[in-house]
C-alpha cells in the first residue's frame, strides 16, 4: 500500500472519530438517527399498511429514502468503544455484549442497507402492496437487531 | 374536487398528524431530523472543507443523500400549534414568531430543498471542491431559517 494512501486512511479515520464526538456525542447523534428514522418507518407503515387509503407516492418515496439514507449513513461509526454506557438525549439501551458480537452485527447492517435500499427502488414504482412487503423485510432486520443487542424497555 | 379524493386527502391530513404525533413528539422528531442532519453535514464539512486529503466520495455521497432526505422528509409537518413551547429531547427554541412568518419559512425550506438535492448531485461526480462550495449553498439556507425563527443560545 502507498504511503500516501495509508496516510490518508488514516487522517479519514481520525476525521470520522472526530466528527462522531465522544461517547454522550455518539449516543445522542445514533439515537437521532433511530428516532428519524422512527418517525419516517411509521410514516410508511401508515400509508402503505395501517391506512392504504391514504397512501401518497410522494410522501412514500420520500420516507423511503431517508430510511435508505439512515441505513447507508454509517451507523457503526457511533458504537465506539464505552458507548454501552452513557447518556445521550438518554440512557443508551445498548447491551456490552455488542462489542462480542461485531460479525452478526455487521451481517445485519449488511441486510439493512439492502433490504431499506430495496425498499427505495420499491417506492418508486408506487404500489402500496410492494412497499408493504418489502417494509416487512426492513422491520425484519430492524428486531433482529434490537434482539441481539438492545436492553428491552 | 371528487368526494373519493376529499377523503383521501382529509384522511390523510389525520394520518400525517397522527404519525407526528403530540406536541412533545413533533419536537423530539425535528430535534432528531436536525441532530442527525448535524452529523452528516459535520462529514461533508470535515472532508470537503477543512480536511479535503480525507475526502471519501462514497461516504461524502452517503452523507450528501442523508442531507437531502432530511430536507425532502416533510419537516413542516413537525411544526404544528404549540409546538414552539414544550419540550422534546430537550426544550424548543422555535420563536413563536415561526407561526406569523409561513411564508418566509416555506420560501426558505424550499430553496432548502433546492439546494441539498443539487448537493446530492454534486456529490456523485465526486469533486471536493465543487462539494465545498454547494455545500456552502446549504450552509446559507440553514443559517437564515435559525436567523429568522430559531431563539440564540
Amino acid at each position: 500500500m502507498k504511503l500516501k494512501l495509508i496516510i490518508a486512511l488514516a487522517l479519514g479515520a481520525v476525521t470520522t472519530a472526530a466528527v462522531a464526538g465522544d461517547v454522550e456525542d455518539q449516543i445522542r447523534f445514533r439515537q437521532s438517527a433511530y428516532s428519524f428514522l422512527g418517525w419516517n418507518t411509521a410514516k410508511i407503515k401508515a400509508q402503505a399498511a395501517d391506512h392504504p387509503e391514504t397512501f401518497n407516492k410522494d410522501q412514500v418515496i420520500a420516507a423511503a429514502n431517508a430510511v435508505a439514507a439512515v441505513a447507508n449513513s454509517g451507523l457503526l461509526s457511533l458504537y465506539g468503544p464505552g458507548t454501552d454506557k452513557g447518556t445521550g438525549w438518554k440512557a443508551t439501551r445498548l447491551k456490552p455484549e455488542f462489542f462480542e458480537k461485531q460479525d452478526e452485527v455487521k451481517e445485519i447492517e449488511a441486510t439493512f442497507i439492502k433490504e431499506a435500499n430495496e425498499l427505495q427502488k420499491v417506492a418508486a414504482n408506487g404500489d402500496a402492496a410492494e412497499v408493504k412487503a418489502q417494509f416487512g423485510k426492513v422491520g425484519a432486520t430492524c428486531k433482529s437487531c434490537h434482539d441481539l443487542i438492545r436492553v428491552r424497555e
